[in-house]
């Protein structure tokens, strides 16, 4: 495994992949990469992606690479895929954007779908970024799909955010969120050659300027509530509406200024450290998720959980009460 | 507490609308209301109705539950807004549902936001569910909005879970998702009477026939992978796609009837059993986390913790020598 770190490090794109394969399937071979990249992390830009389906984030994400690539800049993108926990996924959709992308230097691609814990799959996530940035990549593309914890979720492991969406989507209440325009630090309308166009922009800048948001960011255990500070500083950064044809590489490069931009904007003003202290404090509460899921699993054997979960379903224990049985039991073996 | 519980269990709405509040906003109310209502509880037919926003999902509940009126149900309608840990979410779209129901006898609606972690929505809502159980509702409605976990939860809460799509949503491979296709008991197709309809309900029933899904539902750490033996029996449960028209009630009656049907088949082949304990599995895992969340703010201080964070944020330490530091701690602590 040293091998494989240090051929990361040189930027050996197959000893990439096969850590990447490594800490997917094993979360000891996750603690060894990441704490073994570790001091060699931090530099990288990593900018999240999300959107609904059909909104053509695919294409963008890919689109937009090219133009960090133009820059002499090389480029990971990660696409994660929470919403199916079940089987493969869109492996098809995999194919095509691979396709796209074959022959260019500098872009290295990774899909990674959830094998059954939403959980497992953050950790891959959040691994696989620490890979890429010991590796040099100076931008990581995260991208993903779906509305819901997913998008808080990059937000909190982003840098920046880019929030997208396609004309006619996002013309009633329901799907123009308050909470994802929240993680936005730059609104794409894609697909902006359609009809309906501008009036999706207009109804998302129309959103953009109700309401101010509440402060209560995200409430882990390991949360602290920041108070605004830099934000109330003179230049605090204005959420951009922005249309582009991803498919025709329209608003590509004014994209990618925005990027660069706002990360400017973070160095500047201090909250790209905020921000890399809210990635370290979401890392750290998956990982005691996960130390406790494994304590469980060692204290309690599987058939007295199933016991216990055969007593709630028949009514003879409320789950409240068993819950407090095991934790006592839990602590008890523990100790 | 307790003479609000007892009008609970007489059906008494405002005490009903109270005690959901009390649980949404403390703990120990779930604990008290959850505890006391459980005897009680486990008649309900609980059905789970999600979908991309947009699809019309709310008004198809809002027919749904006229028609189990119809039939001199009661129903409870919970509509669970996961996407909005940030603001209000949809407050607008609410009021406007709530109107269409009013002067309906025996439907109460009930919108639950996020307030900053989806934990504490995941547990107002289970309570939500028991405590319209107690209520003698014998439908409860669950809806949800959204891709990702929020489904899957959702699939895991419910003893039948519709999926809804509309015309032209579902027409790209990125938005049949094989995860949401495979919680699916009934797939609706609303919308129906707009140009692209058939080919929506020919591409999901095309999705339904492609291959079989693996049997990995949930890897939580109280989860067995159930053996699907009555699956295997001679009457497996065959998802259909129904064509439906909500907002002119179209193909409505059709749906409750599938709905009843699927109590029917879970009763009659003893999956209404194994779903019944895997909705006590999840809610014990809920449960367990929410305990150990706990216990860290018990045993490790603010200001400790937040020394960590920054410890992390430096690269001074990597996050799994943090965690590993920070378990061994509350362990110590709690003997």
């Amino acid at each position: 495994m040293n091998d494989l770190l240090e051929k990361v490090r040189w930027g050996n794109v197959r000893a990439i992949a096969r850590v990447i394969s490594l800490v997917e399937n094993s979360k000891a071979a996750a603690q060894t990469a990441v704490s073994g990249l570790f001091p060699y992390t931090g530099q990288a830009h990593v900018v999240g992606i999300t959107g609904p389906p059909g909104c053509g984030k695919s294409t963008l994400v890919n689109e937009l690479a090219k133009q960090f690539v133009l820059e002499e800049q090389r480029v990971a993108i990660i696409a994660v895929d929470p919403s199916s926990p079940f089987s493969g996924g869109a492996l098809l959709g995999d194919r095509a954007r691979m396709m796209d992308l074959t022959g260019q230097q500098g872009i290295f691609i990774r899909s990674m779908a959830s094998r059954g814990s939403l959980g497992g799959l953050a950790r891959a996530t959040s691994a696989a970024i620490k890979i890429f940035d010991a590796a040099d990549y100076g931008i990581i593309l995260v991208e993903t799909v779906g509305a819901g914890q997913a998008e808080v979720d990059i937000a909190n492991a982003a840098h920046t955010t880019l929030v997208v969406e396609a004309p006619g989507m996002g013309d009633d209440l329901q799907s123009i969120k308050a909470g994802i325009l929240e993680i936005a630090d730059v609104l794409v309308v894609n697909k902006s050659d359609r009809p309906g166009a501008l009036r999706t922009v207009k109804a998302l800048e129309m959103m953009l300027h109700m309401g101010q948001p509440d402060q209560t960011h995200h409430h882990g255990y390991l949360t602290k509530i920041e108070p605004a500070t830099h934000a109330d500083a003179q230049e605090k950064w204005q959420v951009e509406v922005l249309q582009t044809v991803a498919i025709e590489g329209k608003g590509l490069s004014e994209l990618a200024q925005l990027v660069k931009a706002h990360r400017s904007y973070l160095m500047a003003s201090g909250e790209w450290e905020e921000r890399e202290k809210n990635r370290s404090r979401r890392e750290l509460e998956q990982l005691l998720q996960d130390r406790f899921l494994a304590r469980i699993q060692e204290t309690v054997s599987e058939v007295e959980r199933e016991h216990l979960v055969t007593a709630v379903t028949r009514r003879e224990v409320d789950p409240y009460t068993a819950v407090d049985r095991l934790f006592t039991q839990i602590e008890k073996r523990s100790a």
